[in-house]
């Protein structure tokens, strides 16, 4: 294999891939935020090696038999946050965080088609990344508390109500729901959007801070049938 | 091609599968619940074909040279949610409904090593479907509580709620978080969990009947730095 980076030599990469006939691993790409699958692309060695070593994916394009690394054209760079590989090491998994768009077609992910009878059918994928869903956006949110309540970072609210305590959370706890109410009497979205977010969040602190985990909400939830 | 099974030639499969020299697709696996990516496979025509028909994964083993139904001897099943293509033809995303877990070496998921050098290190995944994580659960509370205002199930607390009205729905949020203060002063992590889950649901229950979507929330809660 030529190296055309004399450099590359210094990162190794695990011993036993399996790399196929013509020397490739296939990489299945997520999006760490949305959580989407957004491609399938290969590898061969130096790929891999130039992936591991800069944390952004390179490839191994097969119709111009070529390296290329993602967005190098379009800018739509894939940060590598985390690379696996699974239990016959012959497949690779990439956890990304996407820049603009995946797809070569400018959507956010190439698995944008269904199969209908002999036909593939475009499912009208967001030519934009989406927007995070609420769970997962809670449960970013709800790390950021945790790392707030350890570290304690000067100047930020969530610092501040740590420090309070429990009483002041739970002053705003009370506060924001009453704020909820009124503001659902008040048939405003803008207002129900608002209070419901402050009260959210307000309710992540407190279970934060009494060290109940989102995880124990997940499972009593699940328990009920209503 | 052999076909052994005669009715499989019902099903059709779209013209235009980049198969590759080996008369083969990858095929992604995730998990519709958890959404993680659980493996990598390959399906033949036939694979594919029976997939399509019984919405049970069939894959084609390289190494065995044969199909085979996923969990035909573990009873690991994976019931086919959706099947999608990419922009080239050339890969499929199955989303899938898992049945225990689905790599060989009995963890949930298949991509449980990490390189570490030149070693494949493994990653502790677990051996069972991880809980849902709070968000998913959120979601898919939140769906529920949309499908039972459509369709109001006699019965149902939830109908209960939309039948009564706002005023109901406001009465049980004011009444949850009192009681989410009182478990919290009570120091009981059991309270606090039954407590504020209630508060969730009736949340929820009120986002739905207000109008307001679980993606507004999302963008308010994404748009704030604290």
């Amino acid at each position: 294999m030529t190296t055309e980076n004399p450099e590359e030599s210094t990162v190794v990469i695990p011993e036993g891939i399996r790399w196929n006939e013509d020397g490739l691993i296939p990489a299945i790409v997520q999006d760490v935020n949305t959580q989407k699958v957004l491609m399938l692309a290969y590898m061969n060695e130096e790929a891999l090696r130039l992936t591991l070593k800069e944390n952004r994916a390179w490839y191994y394009s097969r119709s111009r038999q070529s390296l290329w690394l993602k967005g190098e054209t379009s800018g739509n760079i894939q940060q590598v946050m985390e690379l696996r590989f699974d239990c016959d090491q012959d497949a690779i998994l990439l956890t990304v965080q996407q820049k603009g768009v995946a797809c070569h077609e400018d959507y956010y992910s190439c698995f944008h088609y269904a199969a209908q009878g002999r036909e593939f059918v475009p499912l009208g994928e967001p030519k934009v990344i989406p927007p995070l869903p609420l769970g997962r956006t809670l449960e970013l949110l709800a790390e950021v508390i945790h790392s707030r309540n350890l570290e304690r970072p000067e100047g930020a609210y969530t610092t501040y109500l740590f420090e309070k305590g429990i009483d002041k959370i739970l002053k705003k706890v009370g506060e924001e729901s009453a704020e909820t109410i009124i503001a659902a009497k008040n048939s405003s979205v803008e207002e129900i959007r608002y209070e419901v977010s402050d009260l959210f969040y307000h309710l992540l602190v407190l279970l934060e801070e009494r060290g109940v985990t989102l995880q124990e909400i997940s499972q009593e939830l699940l328990a009920r049938k209503k």
